[in-house]
């Protein structure tokens, strides 16, 4: 089968909705190219140009991606095979009431820094540059989720359809997985940077247009039920939860292991708990979206996704 | 100089204060070997010994070691050259009103786990034992700190004095640096762990008694100050900050790392707040304690400790 490609041009969203129509049907199993504009919409291209406010359009996600088969109760499968910058600057910014430190009176808001991109973008050997220091090109995926159970959720915001997660671990070499709430399943991506800190403290990593290798599959009838997303880096199984607090997306990443954890050894809830604490552990994710994003990360040798 | 070994048995607080009596008087630059007890006392040896409550005294810190030299704005460089597990078995476990998730019907509270130590205790190649899984050792110091500013702090608690950090980091490998607000610093530290996870969920790593070599060195008139704890892993420099809730500790980590990064790079804040949002990043050290620690990291390429 050869690998379409599936552009912004040809649709996005803006938010995640139960309701979504298809810009594209993808046969199970199915590899795609999936391109993304960056999150700003191309609207920052040098220093100057400032943020006054958070556009109320922003993140735009690629797709929506109807996936043949995937029904509610189902989960879809996310492998991510390659992501490529596709443009030769990324723009990291600062805008007025957003980000962690946005109350700093010594830190400007807005502020913009474009960082050109040195070499080739496909991530391997390719480097951004801030202010002449030179940084590895170690792209994210900032916005990637599927239709939700019941609510319209803008993409500024993650939740357990997925969404804004903001996770460096969105990358090559990763399969996210994530619960499926309505027929189709309704992937849809965008909001790449080509280099992201844990936390994402001023509110951007390089925010940066990007192509996106996938292979998308349906797992029926999971073992354990998926509640919200989930990764499989290759070295950890992560589960990854959202919420208004961080310590309430904590305690929801540490339940979700807690299960799986269980269903792996056959451990009680209370033996899952304790082993928990000794290995792997918990991650931030983003702390400046709407809601905050945490993972629980257990090594591979210890952790098997169960589907 | 030969090199000396202050055990436990020697003097421990279970408190950080502002006026604390030396059990040691280390020279600047002196090398120790410090024996600490776990941090339940050795009260927990086998499953069936179980914790109804967390007791008045827990984390046991040896010392308090004076260091000859320090005043207060002086920072205490604390090189940790090995940690060495000093018993047969540690203790995972949980007590009711403790850890992330105390409330979960189905996990007992309380709960013990022994996990024995199969091997050299020495971190290099020697195993904990869980329900059967081989844990490879990863010793960590739970509680190291010093004399407190104002008020005195119990070895459960961390804040800008160090504690009950719960820190991964410290462990073999990584230079601690702590505020001296008091004559002498007055170091103390104690509640290892054979193995912990990052976030200590159930409330426990592995626990257990350990052997710990570390340098000793005063660094008068730091060219930045240092509010709080701070370590060189030698992967990265990372700051690391306490307080009541996630979203305050990793504010304050984050602006610890602004300042750092701004220093070193003659960054603005804006710059510096910019960068950081695009390397390293944030990390939970712990989520169960009475105050909650973070740290932000910045990889060793990008930022140097300035003393």
């Amino acid at each position: 089968m050869s690998r379409e490609l599936v552009s912004h041009r040809d649709g996005h969203v803006y938010e995640f909705a139960p309701e979504m129509e298809p810009v594209y049907e993808a046969a199970d199993g199915e590899s795609l190219t999936i391109e993304t504009i960056d999150s700003l919409n191309g609207a920052i291209q040098s220093d100057d140009d400032l943020l006054d406010a958070i556009p109320e359009e922003v993140n735009a996600a690629t797709g929506p991606i109807a996936v043949e088969g995937a029904s509610p109760g189902d989960v879809l499968a996310v492998e991510i095979e390659a992501v490529r910058v596709a443009e030769d600057r990324g723009r990291v910014i600062t805008a007025p009431g957003f980000g962690l430190l946005q109350d700093d009176p010594d830190i400007e808001h807005p502020a913009t820094r474009i960082t050109e991109v040195d070499g080739e973008g496909d991530g391997a050997g390719g480097r951004i540059e801030f202010e002449g220091i030179d940084v590895p090109i170690d792209p994210v995926i900032g916005t990637i989720g599927v239709a939700t159970a019941e609510e319209s959720v803008s993409t500024l915001t993650p939740d357990d359809h997925g969404g804004n997660l903001d996770t460096t671990d969105m990358t090559a070499g990763t399969t996210a997985y994530f619960p499926v709430f309505q027929e189709g399943a309704m992937l849809a991506m965008g909001d790449s940077k080509a280099a992201m800190a844990d936390g994402e403290m001023c509110g951007t990593g390089a925010e940066i247009g990007t192509e996106i290798d996938v292979t998308l599959s349906v797992i029926e009838d999971p073992p354990v039920p998926l509640d919200r997303p989930l990764v499989d880096t290759g070295d950890a199984v992560k589960t990854v939860a959202s919420a208004a607090t961080m310590e309430e997306a904590v305690e929801l990443a540490n339940r979700d292991v807690v299960r799986l954890l269980a269903h792996e050894h056959g451990f009680s809830r209370t033996e899952a708990y304790l082993f928990s604490s000794l290995v792997g552990g918990l991650e931030i994710s983003q702390v400046v979206d709407p809601q905050v994003t945490a993972r629980n990360a257990v090594p591979s040798e210890y952790l098997s996704v169960p589907f």
